[in-house]
């Protein structure tokens, strides 16, 4: 199970991080080979030019990749940034989570997908089979469908051991908006939606347990919103987290701390622009040294939260 | 305005429809030139192979096209059926869109895309501007995580004039797990989270009205929920529904009329198996008479019911 691979990974890094290669056209450094600077995605006008600007960013990609597979456990590619660029953006995409996986890392595709049951299973079919044509290890999916949506996803996990994270409780300033409000489902006075959504997660989960205790069905938790994601990590002690928000988004150590459990396991953190870009606020053009001192210190950060909080490293 | 223009080809064609072109390998006919019978997308061994079933699917897709663009106003592509081919499924997806786009008919991508804001503009590029690579008149978009995830599809439609269906109140069997929750939200006495859902949609299209009365933000409302379809017709006026669940998923035309307005208007009903699949009831090879066929039959239904209710054809 790939939950289980997950977690090892995490353990043999000592780092629960995930590079989040949320990679933009703006994002690439002037040193990168053949890249003309100054570009935005705006500027691409047509599809042999967006061939172009993707082998840049695989070669951006490659090197984050192979700059940082010893120390960091998995990557998560945000679909979204990719298929700005089209049908290459789509191969660009593929291309990055291959090449993640051939380095032994765990890959996370950032699709938020979700539909009806019978469109849910070609979903399935796209990322999480075995033979996949986009396959990634674990695919991120948004749970506003309820059950039947999710059966297909659940199927294709129990296969092929691989696994999804379910939007709980996201990162994002309006995230309360609809996943705060109270709902009356029957347990007393009522909870917060995400809670409710939460509880059904776990039980998606029931039977896909691995053998470190943590589901194949996760759960994305924000790292925005620490108390929310305390009360999540006692409500749900067999779902493991996915967490993003840290860094550019503007959420610390100290505030997703409460996403570990007692033995300081149950989370990865994702870290995006805060590992891509680190070499602009180091004013270098060496993007490899920097996302690799970015995170160092970001693991440095993880542990001694962790440390301090639970006693454990 | 992309919804004025939907509209206006729906009074043209006198059919609230939309060709749903959900498009699966196992929908070809043997009739097909060159299409090997008997494939299943478990049987598509590499990218190759994929792109031999890609083009055999064109055909079809651009046949229903050519055979109903003067009776059908819409097409609703839904990309899991694509991207489970990989990437030249992805560009069978465009080249569709484009295709019907060039035959003159409204385009609607169900990709049900929802992310962080800035994840959101890469998805509203990468589908809503003019020279979006993957670009469609509408696309379909899951609210679960509220207004500033849905703020840069709000921007394109504002400046681009394209659209998208908010999903509302679902058509699977458990749409109302989550969607039918009362929360409550300072309004009396609680009320469904679809309804919540609804009043928001309609505050996100409210800058947004077209010269018909109806806003660029519009609403899923499936057609398998009648009473959820009739109060959410009374509770948004100004809101378009796309109404998934006619044909294979069980609702009829009786099921769904109250989706429309007084004026027989606001809403289009996606087909998708009862059209892409009619020569199969009908024991022909035939598929563009028998999706014809079907076609006017399903707008002789919509009218009928659209009369029998609101007194207007």
């Amino acid at each position: 199970m790939r939950i289980d691979c997950l977690i090892e990974a995490i353990e043999r890094t000592g780092n629960p991080t995930a590079l989040g290669l949320d990679t933009r056209v703006e994002f690439l450094p002037p040193s990168l080979a053949g890249f003309p600077t100054g570009r935005s995605v705006g500027s691409v006008r047509d599809e042999g030019d967006a061939e172009a600007v993707c082998s840049s960013m695989y070669a951006f990609n490659c090197a984050l990749i192979d700059a940082l597979a010893d120390i960091v456990p998995c990557v998560k590619a945000q679909v979204a940034c990719y298929e700005m660029l089209g049908v290459p953006g789509v191969r660009l995409f593929r291309d990055t989570l291959l090449y993640a996986r051939q380095k032994c890392m765990i890959t996370i595709a950032d699709v938020k997908r979700n539909d009806i049951g019978i469109t849910s299973g070609a979903y399935a079919a796209a990322y999480l089979e075995e033979n996949s044509p986009l396959s990634a290890d674990f695919i991120t999916v948004n749970p506003y469908l309820g059950t039947d949506g999710m059966a297909p996803f659940l199927d294709a996990c129990g296969k092929n051991g691989s696994g999804i994270f379910v939007l709980v409780r996201t990162s994002n300033p309006s995230a309360g908006e609809f996943q705060d409000l109270i709902v009356q489902d029957g347990e007393g006075k009522g909870r917060p939606l995400y809670e409710h959504v939460g509880q059904k997660v776990a039980e998606w989960g029931g039977n896909l347990t691995g053998r470190h205790g943590y589901s194949s069905v996760g759960a994305v938790v924000g790292a925005t919103c620490p108390e929310e994601g305390k009360k999540l990590r006692a409500l749900l002690p067999g779902t493991f987290f996915l967490v993003p928000g840290y860094g550019a988004q503007g959420a610390t150590a100290q505030d997703l701390v409460g996403c570990f459990d007692g033995q300081g396991r149950g989370a990865v953190v994702n870290a995006s622009r805060s590992l891509l870009c680190a070499y602009k606020k180091r004013n270098t053009d060496d993007f490899i040294s920097a996302a690799r001192d970015e995170a160092l210190h970001m693991r440095e950060e993880l542990r001694a939260a962790i440390k301090n909080r639970h006693g454990v490293s």
